[in-house]
C-alpha cells in the first residue's frame, strides 16, 4: 500500500508529521512518499501542483494531504494560487466523494458558541459532491454581456451543470452511508429556483427507491442553513451539490466549536481517496509548534478505513484519540480551563502512546 | 401615497392586518389596495402573480407583502408554484436590493440557540443582490450533456451571471448603508472558484474607492458561513449576490432565534420597495391567530423609512415594538416563562395603543 504524503503550507507540515508518526506506530509497513503542494508546490517547481506530485497522487492507493495556502501566494494569478492545487487533485484523482463528520465529542461541548443542549451528541454527515456543479462547469469567464437589459457591459458569468450519472453515483454514496448509521438522509437542493437542482431533486428520488430503508427529505438549501444553526441533532447525512456543500459543511463544522478535530475524505468510484483535516493551513500559528494535529490523524484513520481497507487500525486511531482527550490533553485551540494544555508534537506522541 | 398589501398565504392575511392596522393608527391617509398573491392569486385567477396584482404593484409606491406558500402547491408545475410570485415581483419591480437586518432584542436574547455572549447585541445589515445571478441568468434548463466524460447523458444546468453595473450599483446601496452604521462592509465571494465572483470582487473594489470612510474587507462565502456561527458580532453589513445571500441571511436571521421579528425591504433605484417578514408562510398555524406579526409591522416600519418618506413615523412605530417586548408580550414563537403570552391580534393592538 503507497500513501502519497503532501503536507503543503502553513501548519501542514507539522500536522501531517504526527499524522505519519500515529500511521507507523500501528505496526504495519505503509510505503509513503513526500511531495510539495500548494504553496511549497509553486516554491519548488513554480506551480501549486507540480507534475511530479500529481503523478504520485495518481499513482499512490492513497494521500494524505495537509494543507495549503498562504497570504503571500495572494496576489498570484488565480492558476498559480495553492487553491488550485486541491481544485487540480479533485478533478485529475476524480473524486467526486466528499465525507465530512460533524462530531462533537462531548469532552470539548463547551467549545461551541451553540448552546450545550443544542449540540451535545452532535453526529453528522455531510455528503458533497465534489468534481461537478458551479465549480468546474464550461463556460465561464469575463465577457461583453451578450442580452438582456445590461448588453454592452461588462460581465463575469459561470455555468451549474450535474448530469444524471454525476448525480446518481454521489447519491449512491450517500444513501449507503446512511444505511450504516441512522437510515436518514436530507437531500439539500434549491429546487424551487434552480434547474439543476430541480433535475438533482427527481434523480435523487429515483435513486431512493433502492433504499427503501432510507429515509429521504428534500430541503432547500436556505432552510437547511437555518435548520443547521436551529436544530443540528436533527440530521443524519445530508447529501448536496459542490457549492451548497462548500458553505454547509464549513457551517455544520463550526457549530461543533471544535473544527481542529473534523476529518475528511474524498473518494473516488474505487475508494482510492484524499484525506485531510477540514481546516485550514492556519499560517498565523505555523511553525509555532501549536497546532491540533487531532483532525489530520483522524483523516489518516479515515484513509485506513476507506482506502487501506484496514477498519481495526482505524478503529484503534479513533479510539486512541478519544483516550487522549479523556486524559485531558488540549491543544490551545481547544484548551479550556481545567484541561492540560499540550503542542502539536506532544498531542501527536500522547495518540502514539494510547494506541498501546 | 399608494401601497399594495398583498397578504399572501398561510399566516400571510394575519399578519399583514395586523400591519395594515398600525399602519392606520398613524394619524397619516395611505390608499391601500389589496389583491391576491402566491397560492391565493393562483386559487382566484389561476397564477400566482396575477395580471392585476401585477398591475397594481407596478402602479403603487411600495408593497407590503405577506407570505406565500402551502404544501398544497408542491405538486403545481414550477411556474404555477407560489414562490413564483415572488421571483417575478422581484425581477418586474426591478427589486435588486435587499436588505436584511439580524437583530436580536435584549429581552429576547434567550431566543438564541447560541449562547448569550455570541450573540447578545448581534445588529447585522445584510444586503442581497435580487434580480440578478443564477436565479435569473440564461440559459438554463434540462438537456442532453453536449461535451466532457458524461456527454450524451441528461443534464441540468443553469448559468450564474453579474453584469459591471449590477454589481456597482448593489455595491453603492451597501456602501451607503455602511456609512450610516458601522461603517464596515464585508463583501461576500467565491473568487478563488468562481468566475462571477473574482469579478464581483474586482468591481467592489473599485467602487471602495468612492467611499475612504467605510472599511471593506472580502471573504469567501464558506468561511462567511463559518463566521456567522462563530462570532457574528464581528459583522457590521455584509454584501452578496442573489443565491449566496439567500443562504447567509436565512442563517444569520436563525441565529437570532426569531426570526417572527425581522423585517426585510427590496428596493428599486427609487427607493421604492416591497416589504416583508423574513420569515415564510407557516400553513401549519395558520388561521389560528398565534403567529407573530411584529416583523410584518416591522416591514412596514421600513416601508414608512424607505419608500413613503416618513422617518418619524417609522421611528415610532419601531419604538412601540420595543415597548410592548418591554411590556413582557409575547406571541408563542417567542414566549419564554415569567411573559405574557399574546395572540397576533392582541399583539397588533397593543402596538396601537404603545403607538400613543
Ligand atoms: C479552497 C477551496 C477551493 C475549497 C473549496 O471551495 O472547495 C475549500 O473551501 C474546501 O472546501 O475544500
Ligand atoms: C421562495 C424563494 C424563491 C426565495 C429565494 O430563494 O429568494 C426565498 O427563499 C427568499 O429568500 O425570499
Amino acid at each position: 500500500m503507497k500513501i502519497a504524503v503532501l503536507p503543503g503550507d502553513g501548519i501542514g507540515p507539522e500536522i501531517i508529521s504526527q499524522a505519519v508518526k500515529v500511521l507507523n506506530a500501528l505496526g504495519e509497513s505503509f510505503e509513503m512518499e513526500t511531495a510539495p503542494v500548494g504553496g511549497a508546490g509553486y516554491e519548488a517547481h513554480g506551480h501549486p501542483l507540480p507534475e511530479g506530485t500529481l503523478k504520485l497522487a495518481l499513482e499512490a492507493d492513497a494521500v494524505l494531504f495537509g494543507a495549503v495556502g498562504d497570504w503571500k501566494y495572494d496576489t498570484l494569478d488565480r492558476p498559480l494560487r495553492p487553491e488550485q492545487a486541491i481544485l487540480g487533485l479533485r478533478k485529475n484523482l476524480n473524486l467526486f466523494a466528499n465525507l465530512r463528520p460533524a462530531i462533537l465529542y462531548p469532552e470539548l461541548a463547551g467549545a461551541s458558541t451553540l448552546k450545550p443542549e443544542v449540540v451535545s451528541g452532535l453526529d453528522i454527515l455531510i455528503v458533497r459532491e465534489l468534481t461537478g456543479d458551479i465549480y468546474f462547469g464550461q463556460p465561464r469567464g469575463v465577457r461583453v454581456c451578450p442580452d438582456g437589459p445590461f448588453m454592452g457591459s461588462r460581465e463575469g458569468f459561470d455555468t451549474m451543470r450535474y448530469s444524471e450519472p454525476e448525480i446518481r453515483r454521489i447519491a449512491h454514496v450517500a444513501f449507503q452511508a446512511a444505511q450504516k448509521r441512522g437510515k436518514r438522509l436530507t437531500s439539500v437542493d434549491k429546487a424551487n429556483v434552480l434547474e439543476t437542482f430541480q433535475f438533482w431533486k427527481d434523480i435523487v428520488t429515483e435513486v431512493a427507491k433502492e433504499y427503501p430503508d432510507v429515509a429521504l427529505d428534500h430541503m432547500y438549501v436556505d432552510n437547511a442553513a437555518m435548520q443547521l444553526v436551529r436544530a443540528p441533532k436533527k440530521f443524519d447525512v445530508i447529501v448536496t451539490g459542490n457549492m451548497f456543500g462548500d458553505i454547509l459543511s464549513d457551517a455544520a463544522a463550526m457549530l461543533t466549536g471544535s473544527i481542529g478535530m473534523l476529518p475528511s475524505a474524498s473518494l473516488d468510484a474505487n475508494n482510492k481517496g484524499l484525506y485531510e483535516p477540514s481546516h485550514g493551513s492556519a499560517p498565523d500559528i505555523a511553525g509555532k509548534g501549536i497546532a491540533n494535529p487531532l483532525a489530520t490523524i483522524l483523516s489518516a484513520a479515515m484513509m485506513l478505513r476507506y482506502s487501506l481497507n484496514r477498519a481495526e487500525q482505524a478503529d484503534r486511531v479513533e479510539a486512541a484519540v478519544k483516550k487522549v482527550l479523556a486524559q485531558g490533553l488540549r491543544t490551545s485551540d481547544i484548551y479550556e480551563e481545567g484541561t492540560t494544555r499540550v503542542g502539536t508534537e506532544e498531542m501527536g506522541n500522547a495518540v502514539v502512546k494510547a494506541l498501546a
